[in-house]
């Protein structure tokens, strides 16, 4: 990776980008976070964003208009704000093919399950109606299939006999929340190799 | 649960079957080893575990002889046996309809990934080649799909960045030998209810 410039995809409060705000305020990753974009112009994260100072735009979805369509306005923003990694951090819409070619090899998503168990949508009440004692979260690479490319960390979860969605998920946020940084700091150090299906992690050229 | 006679399945080492009778020696798990079952009279495992007093039966199974006709063997001799508790150990045979009514909600498997991903064959060779930084080992209660029941207990195992299959095997084994009498205990000792597809651990009624 060239540079170190972030932008972050949102669609709501935004927890993750706050918790990677944090991690750069706090000089855990050295990055910058040039952009934070939401589909939604009501994003309770868009204006915790602009109280720190990141830039912020929105591009909500026009009807009629085409998943790719909407991509390259997206792409567009993210490109003028000079990124050189995005980040998706609860965005609620699927970056179509052309988006993930734009920006090959330099998508990060972050999910709330052990990938490949639990994509999708409500991945904790999945995991909880399937009764697995053990879910997690996976910071990957995105493909052109939904929470499928190669995973770059990942960290187990208990789930407890008395868990229920809110506390599971609040549990798993947490643990996303010091999980996602340090994967962005992998792939900035271009310590990420990707091989085929998998994304190798090399040891630091000091 | 009756009684806390276990009948054990086998068909190569028996290292689980192993580990079962050495936290029963130890105290750690009250039960009595009624009887080891191999399918295949080369198994390892079946020397080991007359070495060790414990009853064994072979049932190789028979040309021309349907699922059904192999398992109610296997079943008459487990009965024959008194066991309250069937436990597949390697067993590499699967387990057809009429052998999970026989002895419903009394089987228990243990497996080498975190069901629901990797199912099947090779789950750990599977694990490494999807990329997953934590994979580990389920204890679930079988039911007529293979790999799917109910999930007692499930324990993480990381996935080091040199793992290979053999490397990565030896230490879900390992873990595997810790759970699985943890698993036979709370089901002998009538804490897992099973409520849908989930096994619920209920409290010790002291």
């Amino acid at each position: 990776m060239r540079g170190r410039n972030l932008g972050v995809l949102i669609s709501g409060r935004g927890s993750n980008m706050l918790a990677l705000h944090d991690a750069i305020a706090d000089r855990r990753l050295r990055a910058r976070m040039a952009v934070v974009v939401s589909n939604k112009a009501s994003a309770p994260g868009l204006a915790l964003a602009a109280a720190r100072g990141i830039p912020t735009a929105v591009v909500e979805s026009r009807k009629g208009q085409s998943r790719d369509e909407h991509d390259a306005r997206v792409g567009a923003v993210l490109e003028e704000a000079g990124i050189d990694l995005v980040c998706l951090a609860g965005y609620m819409r699927i970056v179509g093919a052309s988006f993930v070619r734009r920006f090959q090899g330099r998508i990060l998503n972050i999910h709330p399950s052990l990938l490949p168990s639990f994509p999708g949508l409500d991945a904790q009440k999945a995991a909880l109606e399937h009764g697995v004692r053990v879910t997690g979260c996976t910071v990957h690479l995105v493909d052109e299939e939904v929470d499928h490319g190669p995973i770059v960390l990942q960290s187990a979860v208990e789930v407890g006999a008395d868990d229920d969605v809110e506390s599971l998920s609040s549990r798993i946020l947490e643990r996303e929340h010091d999980l996602y940084w340090r994967a962005v700091a992998l792939v900035l150090d271009g310590r990420v190799r990707v091989e085929g299906r998998r994304a190798r992690i090399v040891p630091t050229t000091a």
